[in-house]
């Protein structure tokens, strides 16, 4: 009566108990500020001793969380990854897609790390999140082709990464209104219009922006878009 | 010899030694991160004692901290203030022009606080922050004549300004370039573009959009960024 059926006489391994650890951790940390979990909570979901989770985690709750964080960070990092195929502004919408996923699955904790002020927050968590920013600035500027962004055009990617954050914070604020899809829509369209503003004033912009066009579909976000956004402006023509 | 002409050998009052202090604070703030600033580097840039700092403020360097932090929060809101006369992304200019010369006074301090991970941030200070970009949001809803913002309106203001401070950060990161002159026409540009994105699927904006392009004048930022995306996005003629 000690076969793999019965999971909870098996002793695990080193790896196994770590992550099984962290795993319960994630799911706390998830759905509560970091405050407001405790090494005696992590210790009571997984069903083992507190000084188990010490063995594990010398560190205590501070090395519990940041090994959680690194966990969520590589897992943001994998949802970024998106093949070199199809027009950029689909790709960027399946990349928003896993990353919305991500975001409602992880709520709160989710939240207090963006929002700041947790007691859990350090310097090296704050590397951590920069970490994710960076990463995901990269992949955009490997899906629209710029290998060395010029000031202008780094700066643009960057605020509109800031946007997408600031989006997500008040999108769970809201009780996840609107859709996921209409929010991953409009931040798809804020990028598009903020690469047309940008490249009002930007050479490198404009060369990126003629490339991104050359790929979309008349069925595309992009296409769509300009549709949408001409009777709006209508008003401006007797400025021009 | 004890005439007002000679103000070292005059004995402050408690109000007055009390705002001496703040101003040394804030000055130190505004070059280091807190967790660079001492007491005993503000006592010695008062030219008083420790002690003395500590009966003014028995909190020592955390209440020195939040009282400079409140001291710039104000200094903040004040600049947002702006009479409602012209074309609003003009008023918005000259917001956008006191609110850069703030960031480029208070460099340093300024990217500590909004960056996150210091010693001497807590939910107070973050509370303090917030409650800036809270009187930011309502500046730009009076301007935009919008009493009770819907879920979109709200989020893409608050977005944008989310935007604003990542495109601060960045500015002072990268030695002050482009000119502040030249970030805040991109800063209005971007708004502007991200109304005319956001009005093409919500009727709210829409209705913002057609009253701010009855305000514009045909010199004014709408008009000038509407002149130079025209022949960028000529190469989506073929997607409509």
């Amino acid at each position: 009566m000690t076969s793999a059926a019965t999971p909870a006489y098996r002793r695990l391994t080193v790896e196994e108990r770590r992550g099984q650890l962290l795993a319960v951790a994630l799911g706390l940390f998830a759905h509560r500020a970091p405050e407001d979990v405790s090494l005696d909570d992590v210790a009571e979901a997984a069903g083992v001793s507190r000084p188990l989770v010490y063995r594990y985690f010398p560190g205590g709750k501070q090395q519990l969380y940041e090994a959680a964080l690194r966990s969520n960070a590589d897992a943001l990092n994998r949802c970024f990854t998106e093949p070199s195929a199809g027009p950029p502004t689909e790709r960027l919408g399946r990349v928003l897609d896993r990353y919305l996923a991500f975001v409602d699955e992880h709520g709160t904790g989710f939240s207090a790390l963006l929002r700041g002020g947790s007691v859990a927050e350090t310097s090296r968590t704050s590397a951590i999140v920069d970490e994710v920013r960076r990463a995901a600035a990269e992949q955009i500027l490997v899906h629209l082709g710029v290998e060395r962004p010029g000031p202008r055009f780094g700066m643009l990617v960057r605020t509109w990464i800031a946007a997408v954050e600031a989006a997500s914070l008040i999108w769970l604020d809201e009780g996840k209104q609107p859709s996921a899809r209409e929010l991953r829509d409009w931040l798809v369209d804020h990028l598009v219009a903020l690469l047309a503003a940008t490249a009002a004033s930007d050479a490198e912009t404009a060369e990126v922006v003629k490339r991104l066009l050359a790929q979309e579909t008349p069925e595309g976000p992009v296409a769509t878009l300009a549709r949408r956004v001409a009777p709006v402006l209508g008003g401006a023509a007797r400025l021009l």
